[in-house]
C-alpha cells in the first residue's frame, strides 16, 4: 500500500509509491516514451486499460468497447487508490496516512495523432464534463479533501504516452501550494470581504497589458509574478468557487476560450510541452472540516486554470529555495499570445 | 533592472530577468549545453570570464591569470546585480523590489574534465571554503537576507557549462522554502525548547534504517519523506545554525564525507544528474530584522545539504499541487547506498 509520509521540516506531505518501487537500475534512463507495441487509449483497445469510470458514448454502446469519445478510467500503476482505510498512525516523531486515494486517466479522444487544441470544441466540452463528474463523484467520499486535475502534454512535460490524455489524483489531504493559496485567499477575505482572485483579475483587466483574451466570462492573463516563460491564468470573471459547480453552459463557454489560448501557445511556442492544472476548492464535506478553517470557502476560493509550458530548466537554486527565475516579462509574453489571435484575425 | 515580484496568490516572490527579456523563438530548444568554443572555466581562459571576486591560488600568482584552484566570478549573465538600491514599488495592487543582489560561480578545478567527486579532498575542502567566505563577506550587506549555494551538475539537472561549478543567488528576500523550513522549526522550538533538526537526526539515528553514513560528527540520510529517489540530506550532528561559522577543521572533515556520498551516488546511479543546495540560517544582520521573527536563530536552524538525483519527471501534478510522488522507498535507497561503501571495503 502507498504511504503519504509527512515531511516535519518542509511541512508538506509525499506520496511513498510502496508498489512500484525502483532499484537504481529502473531510474537510469527515464526520459524517453514508453515503448508500446498497442496503444491502450486508441478506439478499439479497450481492453488494454482497467474498466470504464465514466465516458461520454454513442447510443446503444456499451462499456469497455469501441463508441465512445471521451473516456475515463483508472491509472494502470496508480499512486494512490480508494482501498485502504486512510488511517493516520505516528512512526517515531514521523507522521504517515495509509495511502488512500484515487489516481485516474482522462482519454480526451479515441484518435491517437491529435493533440487537445486539435480538438473540435464539442469534443473538447466532453473533457471538461468528464472532470467536473469525475470531481462531483469523488467528493462524495469525505476521506478525500482534494482533487487534483492536470495534463501533461508532450516528453519534457513528464507525458509517458503521447495519445492525448489527462489525470486526476484524489487526496486525504489538502496539497501544500492549494493551502497556501487558501491561506492567502483566506487572509484577504479576512481583511477585505473581498476575494482575492476577483481583486487581481480586475487589477489585470485595469492594466490591460498583461490580459491575453477576455471572453464569453473568462479571462486569460500573464500573471504579474509569473514563474516561467508565457505562464497564463485562466479563471472566469465572475466569481466561482468550485468547478464541480459549473454548470454546461459554462463548459460551453470554457471550452472553446481555453482551446484557442491553447492553439495561441501551440503557434507561437511551436507546440510547447506544457502542464496545466485545475485548481479549485477543496472538499468542503471532507472531515474533519479542516478544523473549521474554510467556513467562508464559498466567497473565498475562485477557481482557475494554471498552464505551464515547459521552456527552461527547473535547477538547484529553485529546488533549494522555492524561488524561481523567469528569463521572460510576463507583459510581453501576453502581447505575443494576444498578437497571435490578432494576426490571425487579418484578412 | 531585473524586478522581484510578489505573487500574493502564492505568497510567493519570483525575479523577473528583465535585461535577457526572451522571445519566443528564444526559448524553442533549452535542453542542450551551450555550444563553445573556448570554455571560460578551464584555467589560462581567466580573460573570459567577469573578475575574480576570491580565489585559492599559488603564491606570487596574480588575480585573474592561471596558477588558481578555486576560483569565485560574478555569473556573466546575473539573475540578481548588487548595484541597485532594492527600494520597495507598489505596483498598483501588486508589489515589486528593485532587483539587488549577486549571482556568482564557484568555478571548483581549472581542469575540465573532472566532477567534483573525482576531486582530491584537498581541492574539496578548497570549494567549500569559498562558501564559507563567500557567505561571510556577502552577509556584510544589510540588504541581503539571503545567500543560497547550489549545483547543477549535468544537463537535465540543469547546467548549461559542462565545467565543474557550483554558484551562488545572494537575495533581499528569504526565499520561499527556507521561509518554510525556518517557520517549522520556530514553532519546534517554541513548544520544545530543541532544535528540529536535531530532533530528527536523532530519530534517524534510532531507526538506523535511513541512515547512508555517520562519521567524523556528519550524518547523511534518506530522508523519512523524500521527495525524490536517492534524495540525500547531509548535517553536522553537532548542533550548528550557519554555514558561516564553520571552522576549517569542520570543512576539512565535511569534504571527504561529502565527496564520500556524491562518490556513492556516482556509482550506485551511475554518475546520476544531480543538484545540491546548501540551506543556512539567513543573514541575521539584515534589515528589518524579519520583524522580530528570528530572534532565537541560533537555537532554532541548523544547516544543511539537500543532493537531489534528478531521475524522475516532474510533471503537472507536482507543479499543481506542491505534492510529490516518490517511485522509491527511502530506506531501501540508504540501503544501496550504504552497502556501496561496504562493497568497497571488501577485500
Amino acid at each position: 500500500m502507498p504511504e503519504l509520509r509527512y515531511d516535519p521540516l518542509q511541512d508538506r506531505w509525499v506520496i511513498i509509491s510502496t508498489e512500484r518501487a525502483a532499484r537504481p537500475s529502473d531510474l537510469r534512463d527515464t526520459t524517453k516514451y514508453n515503448h508500446i507495441k498497442l496503444c491502450p487509449f486508441c478506439g478499439g483497445n479497450e481492453s488494454q486499460t482497467p474498466p470504464e469510470i465514466w465516458s461520454v458514448r454513442d447510443p446503444h454502446t456499451q462499456p469497455n468497447t469501441p463508441g465512445w469519445k471521451v473516456r475515463v478510467v483508472s491509472n494502470k500503476f496508480p499512486a494512490l487508490n480508494i482501498g485502504p482505510q486512510g488511517k493516520r498512525i505516528g512512526v517515531g516523531y514521523y507522521d504517515m496516512i495509509e495511502g488512500v486515494g484515487a489516481h485516474e486517466v482522462i482519454i480526451e479522444t479515441p484518435q491517437h495523432d491529435v493533440t487537445l487544441a486539435d480538438l473540435p470544441p464539442e469534443q473538447f466540452k466532453w473533457v471538461l464534463q468528464a472532470y467536473r463528474e469525475r470531481l462531483r463523484d469523488l467528493y462524495k467520499d469525505t476521506r478525500l479533501k482534494y482533487v487534483l486535475i492536470f495534463k501533461n502534454h508532450g516528453q519534457r512535460a513528464g507525458a509517458s504516452l503521447a495519445h492525448s490524455h489527462s489525470q486526476l489524483i484524489a487526496t486525504p489531504i489538502v496539497p501544500l501550494n492549494v493551502t497556501i493559496k487558501l491561506e492567502a485567499a483566506k487572509k484577504h477575505y479576512d481583511n477585505k470581504e473581498r476575494c482575492l482572485i476577483c481583486d487581481l483579475i480586475q487589477q489585470d483587466i485595469f492594466d490591460k497589458k498583461r490580459v491575453i483574451a477576455e471572453e464569453k466570462g473568462f479571462i486569460a492573463v500573464a500573471p504579474y509574478a509569473s514563474r516561467f516563460p508565457f505562464e497564463v491564468f485562466i479563471a472566469p470573471i465572475q466569481h466561482n468557487h468550485s468547478f464541480a459547480e459549473a454548470s454546461d453552459e459554462d463548459l460551453e463557454k470554457l471550452s472553446s476560450f481555453f482551446k484557442d489560448i491553447l492553439v495561441r501557445l501551440k503557434k507561437v511556442l511551436l507546440d510547447p510541452p506544457h502542464n496545466y492544472v485545475l485548481n479549485t476548492a477543496p472538499n468542503t464535506e471532507a472531515k474533519p472540516k479542516f478544523a473549521g478553517k474554510w467556513e467562508t470557502l464559498k466567497y473565498d476560493y475562485h477557481w482557475h486554470i494554471e498552464i505551464i509550458p515547459r521552456l527552461t530548466r527547473i535547477a538547484g537554486f529553485e529546488w533549494g529555495s522555492g524561488f524561481y527565475i523567469n528569463p521572460s516579462i510576463p507583459e510581453e509574453a501576453a502581447q505575443f499570445l494576444r498578437e497571435e489571435k490578432e494576426e490571425q484575425a487579418l484578412p
